[in-house]
């Protein structure tokens, strides 16, 4: 089951997919909305050998592992009530207007449908909130297309068995079967990405994996949509008047963060420029040494884990204040690394690069200023934090620095843990993403639709969430105003 | 002025769009409005002067540019009305929550923000309205961008002249120098688009200048989005039920269509599917027959249109029923080809091309299932149009095949004219367009920003958008709960 999947395999499962395509989007909202519901429930049900197969391929801790999946639960549940709701349909009608300008408007009526069959590529870090039944799956399955998941190498069988509770999950609620599928493989990843079918893809993972996906995407003769997510540096600004007044919990949240399971989050806060004298790194490397470390999700991972913090270690201008180690058992301690906001702007490609484990970097700064030149140092950005008091006089330049580098900017928080919810922003400037679409959060739905307009239709020929007396209740844009849902 | 633009005069251009980029969104809505509306005024101001230039450039008739500049005015006011409405930031507010599963939510608040310096690419045949005050320009200053225009050889004097009124409108209403600015020539365009300060980029214009574009855009080290419209065929389904109760108004309706400011459209009906035994092509040819003909754009468009229709001739399965001649004096008169449904499904490739220019092909079958497989040849359409008679059963399997291919679905009308209102969509899967946002209509600013959540700001951190008490008085949605503006 978990070997590499044969081409004719992949083909037809991306075949299955855009056969099912058009029933998937006629099932209709509500039978979508169950389905989803459904594979919530099928996955709460069987949570207890999900959880023991992912903690087996993975060594991430059961806690962990029960905590993601109920939020990948939450997720697919969440995902039901948009599409209930039909928000995101975006609807638009502009009646006919003889005088519009320059000549006369004919009926318009807009609304968002379904790309046709995505491929998602899934993350190794969270087995289950960007797996088989992640975020992406949800929202395509919410959006009306059929999904082939490309699974992690790092979770092969906890991906075929969340799959096959998925799919009958799905099939009994009324999807067809083919709605959801698995595909194991480099090779088969890189060939569904090219199959013309394929009309949509998103991708959570390295920077090398990601650019070879998206150059694949935007290289077809008939280029597709491709959101990928390539990793980020998530720097934290602290200033003087923060350290003040709360560097103690500074240094707790912070060690907090960057430790947590081992440091495998793309939110993992890798660079944190503090004050030159403060006792702040002492504080982090004292507090990160006790640690007993964990291990890392697999060999291949700790492996380029351990390149990486071996690279930016050796960096001339890099110093290591406390050296992880790994055990017998593989267990991994944190490691802190420190520089100069000098060095930092002399060699940003030097030294802004991501270590996936629990390792951090802080940089040095003298003057505050320093840090708006820093923050020129980073492209693009997944989050982006502040720890400083309200009305200090940086923050008015350093915030829409911050904003223009970052999709996410916090203030005094840590940037690990993502909320699934409405005005969530997974994303960011390349690298941390290729197209501006959330990866989580109720946005995320928009990864898989395209508008249409229809153009001087008569009533009975309309998708009904075009229709003028609007029997699904949906909230529309009337001829330029918004009108909320009437049910 | 209207030679080349010399390397560092298009780094300079750039160069100032950059600079200038947080002044033009800081400006804030009521300035990037009122300065729209000036644009506007001006060139309303200068409109006699403007038309002569652009008739003189670009051959089109002084009726049909006045009405292409008021449309160009009005949708420079339409999208004033939308930066003042301020719907367009899709606000959305989750206020914290310590029960939200499966972890307590922080407080959320994400809005939209300029993507910083576009470059807009014009195009030849709407010497207004897709150029230098066009559509895309708009939509952009709406946004918060400023913008590098790269003019089309095709009208130099008048982008120039274009680009002198509406720049001193700009800056009359506050706007800083440099927020827009025009470049000459192919080379600059290809320069300015891998200049890593230009943040994204939009083109109208033929498939071959358009993929180079895209390539050159994806294959950045840091890849900008690139909104290309490179072409459609428009393929029109006529049924036996349409014609047999008004093939008058149809013939009339589609010569009237195909043959429009001499076919230079990328709407034009140029593929229409008869029933083999009508007298509809026979009709059609006697109507465009009787056609004086107009001057086309410029020799570059005239060549390359009639090569291509020589070329559609010359294919084995198509025959001549109207053969078009070119005047002394450049006049070019409509050109009627016919094929059979079975040659076109048999070679898709060889005869579904864009003919740029007064040229329509109609498609003879024979049942009406042949239809749905014809409708299988196309790939990409900006759109698809049926007439028919409500009713019709092969509609139901139509309908949904055309809105598969096609980002605008009519019905019993003609695809030119693009109306400017909130609910128009321009664009459509690949080659339609690159990217799924509209190039007409309100929607079109999303091409130029992107979304920032801001996690746990104080509020008089946060921009005015998100505060608490609402102060723009924008419509939000609220914890899910859109509510409408309160103003």
């Amino acid at each position: 089951m978990t070997a590499t999947t044969p081409a004719h395999d992949v083909d037809a499962a991306v075949a299955s997919a855009a056969a099912v395509a058009a029933l998937v989007e006629e099932a209709g909202p509500r039978v979508r909305a169950s389905a989803l519901c459904a594979a919530a429930d099928a996955l709460d049900d069987g949570a207890d050998a999900l959880v023991a197969l992912a903690g087996a391929e993975t060594s991430l801790r059961e806690a962990r592992l029960r905590s993601e999946l109920r939020r990948t639960t939450f997720q697919l549940r969440f995902f039901a009530g948009i599409v209930e709701a039909g928000e995101y349909l975006e609807v638009a009608i502009d009646h006919a207007d003889p005088d519009w300008p320059p000549a006369p408007r004919p009926d318009l009526r807009r609304m968002l449908v379904p790309l046709g069959p995505a491929l998602v590529f899934t993350a190794s870090n969270f087995p289950f909130a960007f797996s088989v039944a992640g975020g992406d799956t949800a929202a395509a399955i919410a959006a009306g297309c059929p999904v082939v998941v490309k699974a992690h190498s790092g979770h092969p069988r906890l991906s075929d068995a969340t799959a096959e509770l998925v799919s009958a999950a799905l099939e009994g609620a009324g999807l067809p079967p083919g709605t959801l599928s698995v595909v194991h493989g480099r090779d088969a990843g890189l060939r569904a990405i090219v199959d013309p079918r394929v009309r949509v893809a998103s991708f959570t993972g390295s920077q090398e994996a990601g650019r070879l996906l998206f150059d694949l995407a935007a290289g077809r003769p008939d280029p597709i949509p491709f959101y990928g997510e390539l990793g980020s540096l998530n720097p934290v600004f602290v200033t003087r008047a923060a350290l003040a007044r709360r560097e103690e919990e500074i240094a707790q949240g912070y060690v907090g963060s960057f430790t947590l399971d081992a440091g495998q989050f793309c939110t993992k806060p890798g660079i944190v420029l503090v004050p030159r004298e403060s006792s702040l790194a002492e504080r982090v490397a004292g507090l990160s040494g006790a640690s007993d470390g964990a291990a890392m999700l697999n060999d291949r991972c700790r492996a380029s884990y351990c390149d990486a913090v071996a690279a930016l270690g050796a960096h001339e201008s890099v110093s290591v204040l406390l050296a992880g180690s790994v055990s017998a058992g593989g267990a991994v301690t944190p490691s802190v690394l420190a520089t100069s906001v000098e060095d930092l702007v002399a060699d940003p490609e030097g030294i802004v690069s991501e270590c996936f484990g629990p390792a951090t970097l802080l940089v040095y700064y003298d003057r505050e200023e320093q840090l708006l030149e820093a923050a020129e140092s980073f492209t693009g950005e997944l989050t982006a934090t502040v720890h400083a008091e309200p009305g200090e006089p940086i923050l008015e330049q350093l915030l829409p620095r911050l904003r223009g580098i970052a999709g996410r900017v916090l203030w005094n928080g840590w940037p690990t843990g993502v909320a699934v919810t409405w005005a969530m922003q997974h994303g960011g400037p390349y690298p941390a993403a290729t197209a501006r679409e959330t990866s989580v959060g109720a946005a995320g739905i928009g990864r898989f639709l395209r508008p249409v307009t229809y153009q001087g239709f008569p009533d009975a020929l309309l998708p009904e969430a075009l229709r003028e007396d609007n029997p699904l209740g949906l909230p529309r844009r009337v001829d330029g105003v918004l009108r909320p849902a009437t049910r």
